[in-house]
């Protein structure tokens, strides 16, 4: 299988790692586990060809050409970048002028969980609440109006862009509808509305939603494809949906440290996630899981913070229970939720196994 | 071989991609194809284990061990990296305080080649001259001395570090006696020496020279060693060797979009490339190999622009002849050498085969 | 009095300006108005005596010293600057590191009015609740504390730097006791302390205060003294009190464009200031006209949105009415109150004078 | 004279100061002394009508009416800033986009003396040649030839501007011809020719300029006319030529620090300097005194290292006489000439009376 030719293979055993491997079973969130086979596949078959630089290579081409058919957007343009927080990064500066800000619930990956990668890119987010995670077409349409109704706002950070999630921070969802007033108030307003899909797929896939890719990529002025919690080692494709990359786009990633010499690794595992529907396959599987494992924790009798209808789930447990089930399973501190209970997230991914399942449920109805 | 559950395969078969596989030969760079088979075979072997996120995993943590031992520097402080300019922006900027500079070689490729990802962060790039990429010590000490000499430096940046690559960008390499001036004169005037080695393997091995991988760690403050050129898919391992990681780099990482969720990805490859002695050993390879190309293109009577001791090679060739060779083998423009010549490099890697180097030949000696 | 050699002013007369002097009164602000005649008195006594530049002049180094005397803090660093935005975005990017932010009321100046200085810097201003301008002792302490509570707080903006202001943006005034628990907080967990005192003055000669100016310098890490808004043409002194001015302070101010060649400009205002007890002398006149400008609008039967115990009040207006005062009465638009309302500002300050009270109190009570 | 009320004058004397007026004579700079009396005597004819802040003072329109005249240049934008440095790094970082840089002289102030303000900014000072601080027109071609000539300048800092200043930071001056030369070259390229003209008036009125006030407005796309040097406290007024100022302009100034509540102290500065031609009869007194000061110069017996066109002048020194004439008369130090003598700066300026001159040969002529 392996077809590196002998000889410059130095030697043919790797050493035994002195550690042992995790055999504990996670639903810590949904980047614990590596890739889909598939992806691996192709990056065995395809190692030894040799392809320039920079996205230059054809599988990058071959990845951009699908995400634009699967997006119905045959103009859209597409670049590749290694991880989230790089991508808002690169996304809000790249668009945003030097006055300008980016529009973001509380909640919103970008104002809270970023590490100020915004502000180090010398741009406020600007917030309004959250909803479970959500952003209320109301709240900001009466935030835009507030500001230009301001007789100071020449002394502030003007709103330049609105960020949504899709599913959101909390799993949540909008509706197609809900959508389309964002993206109307933002087009009467002149400014972009940019979709964070880090976990698109988990989102359309949901049985609860009325939104396609199609929809996403004709209601957003750019968002992007979330490769790294849907099955990639690493890549989120960032689309702009309506000719209006900026000029040099590629040089304001490198210039943020965003443009990797071998594309080839990201163009080949997004070619593989856009051939034969795999992207959104590895969606419905998580959902199909989360199903299964919101069933598990109902039986378990966990009460719900929040039950969302994508593949994380949040529930409330005593902290010395929580305690006693985290030396069996991974799970995710959200929040506190009083003085003896804390907020736990579980995720479902691409890769959550039946047996995982199985043994989760035999860890919480244990005696 | 691939070991993953039937079940989550959505579907056998990859789609057959329509545009054909590249079958010309490349000496372009030593990053045009994939990730030594070891790193592929370990990733797969690994991919459905469990692992916490951002580089909390036992695979990063074993790999910073095995580094560490490499080193002979049982405390440095190792991070891992997706990317060399954002490498470089990421040590440049931690370690620098606002008003301090970069001390670089003209020809640096934080100066020239990283689309100012260094001012980006705020820093400026103060150049003094290259010598086949080399920074002379004498040059940089006149330099500090006239810096600190002038009445006006309040109104000038600070010099703050010293930056060199090892090899340089053309390849060459400082001995250890000038590294350990350059290290010195850094010393002497309490600012960190910072070695860039994107391609740092190549020199290592190089048969020229007499700096092992302890002296690179030993002579200075902080340096990387390069994965992506030397047969990982991407990554970069930034070692800290005086203790002196700046507080929270984590978080520094983060902010510039430099950390990724899946850290395994980085972690597993470094692992095996310091397992074996794997990351020397692409190196050994790789100047074996350029030895057999040196030989080819002075068998075909290309004069050389500069005959580097490492896997980079420059000749110069005519115009009308260079167009004709770039139909069947990638080689890399360098520079203009004249109006009818051009400065091209042709670089060896750690998978540069012996058929390579075979068709190279056909192709040169054509006719 | 012009003492300036006649041989060098080209022409007699100044050109006589077309448009007509301002006769309207104003309550608009106070920065409405030149400089104390005794900052003009000095500019014109010592204007063509010559001076080194940057702040290396004798009357920079006499403001410094009598700045220290007033403060009672001998070992104080001054730093004079131009402005107040200008200031606070110096102080706050020289002080934080890269990974932190600073922390302010949700209506802190550099939170709200500043068109994101403090971002473009690089740095969030993290919020808490604004109580008329006032963080509360309690509030911050919480958010410290939940910052560290939370597992992913190293994929966050760290705290690292308290902001308020003295006054307030609203007029308002910590008690020392407010004061000492502030900066007991800060202590307890390693960070600065950074008193706004953009209108210092008008706080520290409140009859509602038991804060003196000794108290500000011994509660706080640095501070400023607002010269602008206190009868300064332009000025600000920043005051680090702990011996803990960052190095190179200088250097990074040049770099933040906030270096004045002529520091003079500078130095002599704050020597006049500071001469005399000037500065403090200015606000007790602005305290006194409020009280009779707090009279006048109670006369008038205006209701108060908030009476501040300093130099700026707020009143509620009729939209209507406040329209036909706007003809003969500068004053400040604060915020929409209701559909039909306005909450609107009016300031005293150094330059209040009877006669302005009069006018405002017949146009009050016209009809 | 001052007709300030007397009631909130708190005190009719200053505090004598102790240490003693400065008489030493200075040549050091054109910034060694206060304002032309024209501007302090305006300063106190209009120092208590109220204004409103930010710049929309009569004062500030009427400057910027007289300024449109003067540059014959009637839709000309212009905003007025406080210093030279914050308005490079303002015009600069307000005009370029993310991933270009600034081209200048490797001696242009933006490159060398401004501590990294451009750098601070987020954009690189790419450099060319300087001669005698002149940038040559074929040299620059030649730059930005080579730069897109390069396959790999989407990985470089893309040219997007040129940055020259008129007179050079050595004195020297471009004449029209060199001008339209080096603005068709940007012409070409699309990008704006930026002048720095912080001693505008020391140029445009040296016996040996063939340049005009109209023609700088003409030859480049956005200039600024400097008052710091010229007989200003502080003051330089931006002029955008074409239609061109950015977008929301005055917030990017908020954003940098550089907008000062008190717009009328550069207001009614600029007012006084373009009224009766005061700012060009600053210059003209200026290079008479510089004529006188060289001749003065030549009697002693100085040699030259360059005899400027305008008010600066350089003159090598040997470094024992230097240290006797500090003790008499300021001088700047301008660079080491060899290890016994030093290049050493004297300036004319508005303010340079008779009486400096001659004390200044008494001191040079001494036994």
């Amino acid at each position: 299988m392996l077809e590196f030719p002998e000889k410059i293979i130095p030697q043919g055993t790797i050493e035994k790692v002195t550690d042992e491997e995790n055999t504990m079973i996670s639903f810590e969130s949904d980047y614990t586990t590596g890739a889909h086979p598939a992806i691996l596949k192709k990056l065995m078959e395809t190692n030894l060809e040799p392809a320039p630089g920079y996205g230059s290579d054809r599988f990058t081409q071959q990845a951009i050409e699908k995400i634009r058919r699967a997006c119905e957007c045959p103009d859209a343009q597409v670049y590749l970048a290694a991880g989230g927080t790089q991508t808002n990064q690169l996304v809000i500066s790249a668009m945003l002028r030097s006055y300008e800000g980016v529009v973001a619930a509380e909640t919103g990956h970008v104002s809270a969980h970023e590490a100020g990668a915004i502000e180090y890119s010398g741009h406020k987010v600007l917030t309004v609440p959250g909803h479970m995670g959500k952003m209320d077409a109301g709240e900001l349409k009466a935030f835009l109006e507030g500001f230009y109704a301001d007789g100071n706002h020449e002394h502030m950070v003007f709103p330049g862009m609105v960020y949504i999630s899709f599913p959101t921070e909390y799993g949540s969802l909008y509706s197609r509808k809900e959508l389309e007033e964002l993206h109307g108030i933002c087009a009467d307003y002149g400014i972009p509305l940019y979709i964070d899909g880090a976990r698109l797929s988990y989102g359309l896939t949901s049985s609860q939603t009325d939104v396609t890719m199609a929809d996403i990529a004709g209601l957003s002025d750019v968002f992007y494809i979330g490769g790294t919690k849907v099955g990639a080692l690493c890549g989120e494709a960032i689309v702009f949906t309506k000719g209006n990359m900026p000029e040099h786009f590629l040089t304001m990633a490198k210039q943020r440290g965003a443009l990797l010499a071998k594309g080839r690794l990201l163009g080949i595992q997004f070619d593989v996630l856009f051939t034969d529907d795999l992207y959104l396959e590895n969606g419905r599987h998580a959902n199909r899981q989360k199903d299964k494992m919101v069933a598990v924790l109902k039986r378990a009798g966990l009460p719900f913070y929040y039950e969302s209808p994508t593949n994380q789930q949040f529930v409330i447990l005593e902290n010395e229970r929580l305690k006693e089930i985290e030396k069996e399973v991974a799970v995710s501190f959200w929040e506190a939720y009083d003085e003896h209970h804390t907020v736990v997230r579980l995720a479902a991914s691409w890769s959550t196994t039946e047996e995982d399942l199985e043994i989760l449920e035999q860890i919480l109805t244990k005696k």
